[in-house]
């Protein structure tokens, strides 16, 4: 997608170097747009850890990436199998939760072992990294066209009135290599020519809303307006939300959903004011082992720091300020689950199906033959 | 209530010197604790308008203040009435919605005109000053002797386990003169050695939870955490909430409900999972002009600075950052309609009623009678 006006990925090699990984820096967002030199397999695990790299497709992605920097290193080391294990069992753990990660690393790992030589095995690791990311794009610009039909039916029935579409957190290109999840069929859109406005909720405590989703927008020329999380009920109570769509982490095979906290009180609020509530997802985030969201699904406990200091600029610098008193204490839970019965559909690279058992099967075809 | 150790109301007359109003500023809470004089109506005026004192109830005790002020000043003037005249008319509007404004200075103004002599004019002003800030408190002592009997019955059930209370923005002491609207009945828990937690909602945008009501609560030994707007629902999903407490700015003849932004959010969320969503008022919010919330009230619409930007302390300096692109617009809606179905019960100083017409005309037997 566009930043400043230029074509960016999250991530891509080096041109002139395809030894060095570049990825955007998303720390600094949207104060600064900051391109960082990833030469190392341990500089990706920092930059996954410390979330200079952040969102379920793109952690993914770097973590490829991060292999094809460790089969370099291997290539000059004594034993190249053990130094591979050691990175990949490193890079698996470098975020708590992520289903992605250790689908990437594992990914590598087996073509990695196809390799016959050495330089094979380097030459396989990069492809493999560079179809990751492609694949990973592939998907979102899927999701884009296949969930467009959706904002093009409300605009027909508006008579080609502005669809208003409030999101929450950032599902957008910067969690994916490219177009994102919830933001795909609003790109899309616009690309189109479908008048579309989009309410981004700030999500507190991290902001990825008003720190990354108003920053894609605005450098995409979508028109949005940032709002606090407690305002989207307001909005849907006075007919000034048409859609919500949101992305997830975690999406059960029952359709329940897994996303950033808050995304419960906003289904809810659809729900009672008769709005569609869409949660769009790459087929991969489906969990299929788990059917109860509630009771399955662990819900990360993040620092109380989070909360309690909210980051921004003040005179030109990155600043935490304190908004409790120091001695309060705070909790911190990331996520939330919404239950299938507030999601009007999910919105897949295969296609759009009802959040429950028997409208994800009917997408999955190959697992119904199966059983 | 207790500052540091220290019983304090939010509005007094100076010890030794009673033509000087003393004052919390707020505007510094968590952080500093500040006490401001006010030495004429222009400064009480400015200290309503700039938010030093702020919440329905107390903006009315302060406005009166002002007028017992002004009482003084007009006292050496030539037009005592017309010097009135003018104070009342911008002590009106120094708040826009704030209905308490408008109800104090006509008492004030109606109460000046039965002094038979200058001096016994700005007599009467001081009394009746002191009297509205002493009733205030008796209003919320009431609603605290009142509430705590439902929080008393939850714990009960819990087999005295700590009672959880989720509230939003800040309906405590600091919002009135004393003891505060949906705090009283903590309080009262509290002093009854009911074990008592409540969860604090930061309350984006101007974060009055994490700012006043966490340092309420911190200041009078009770057990707190504070958390995003978007936690509440979560918390609820997992039995970790007993029970909900709010104020509000306006209630409808018919229970609907007008509060802080994402105070409906907070009720879908009750509603949802079977947990009882009370509402704190004394009973002169009841707008008994209005009885349809959601078409009758106006929500007011505030600067989007408040959004954009997040004010908290670094390196001991109060400091604004901003959270969002420069250039992305935001929107900012005061308050919501929470409707009355969601309302399990108001808790006024007369008694604990149905949130509905026929609930809260039980309250009043002489509106009865007068129809």
């Amino acid at each position: 997608m566009l930043v400043q006006g230029k074509q960016f990925r999250t991530i891509w090699l080096k041109e002139g170097d395809d030894k060095i990984v570049q990825v955007i820096d998303q720390r600094f967002l949207p104060h600064e747009f900051v391109i960082e030199e990833l030469k190392s397999a341990a500089e990706v695990i920092v930059a996954i850890k410390d979330m200079h790299v952040r969102g379920a497709g793109l952690i993914g992605v770097a973590a490829a990436h991060g292999m094809y920097l460790a089969a370099l290193e291997a290539a000059s080391n004594d034993s190249f199998d053990s130094y591979m294990a050691k990175i990949a069992a490193e890079l698996k753990t470098s975020r708590p939760t992520a289903v992605n990660l250790e689908w990437a690393v594992n990914r590598l790992l087996l073509t990695i072992d196809r390799g016959q030589s050495i330089e094979d095995k380097v030459a396989l690791a990069k492809a493999a990294a560079e179809k990751i990311a492609t694949e990973d794009a592939g998907f979102c610009k899927s999701i884009g066209v296949i969930g467009v039909k959706l904002i093009e039916k409300l605009s027909k029935q508006k008579n080609g009135e502005t669809v208003n579409i409030l999101t929450h957190c950032n599902a957008g290109w910067l969690a994916f290599t490219d177009y994102g999840s919830a933001t795909a069929p609003i790109y899309e859109a616009v690309k189109m020519g479908i008048k579309v406005h989009v309410w981004v909720d700030e999500t507190r405590p991290r902001n990825q809303g008003a720190n990354l989703t108003a920053w894609e927008l605005l450098n995409n020329d979508v028109p949005h307006t940032v709002i606090a999380d407690n305002t989207g009920g307001h909005l849907m109570q006075n007919g000034l939300v048409d859609m919500v769509i949101t992305g997830a982490d975690r999406v059960t095979s029952t359709g329940d959903v897994a996303n950033k906290i808050g995304t419960y009180l906003k289904a809810l609020a659809a729900g009672d004011n008769h709005i569609p509530f869409y949660v769009a997802i790459p087929t991969s985030t489906i969990d299929w082992e788990i059917s109860e969201g509630q009771s399955e699904i662990m819900i990360e406990e993040r620092s109380a720091e989070e909360v309690k200091y909210v980051q921004g600029m003040a005179d030109g610098q990155l600043t935490k300020v304190l908004i409790t008193p120091e001695e309060s204490p705070a909790a911190n839970y990331g996520f939330d689950i919404t239950p299938a019965r507030l999601v009007t559909a999910l919105i897949t690279d295969r296609g759009i199906c009802e959040a429950s058992e028997f409208g994800i099967l009917g997408l999955f075809p190959e697992k119904v033959e199966a059983t």
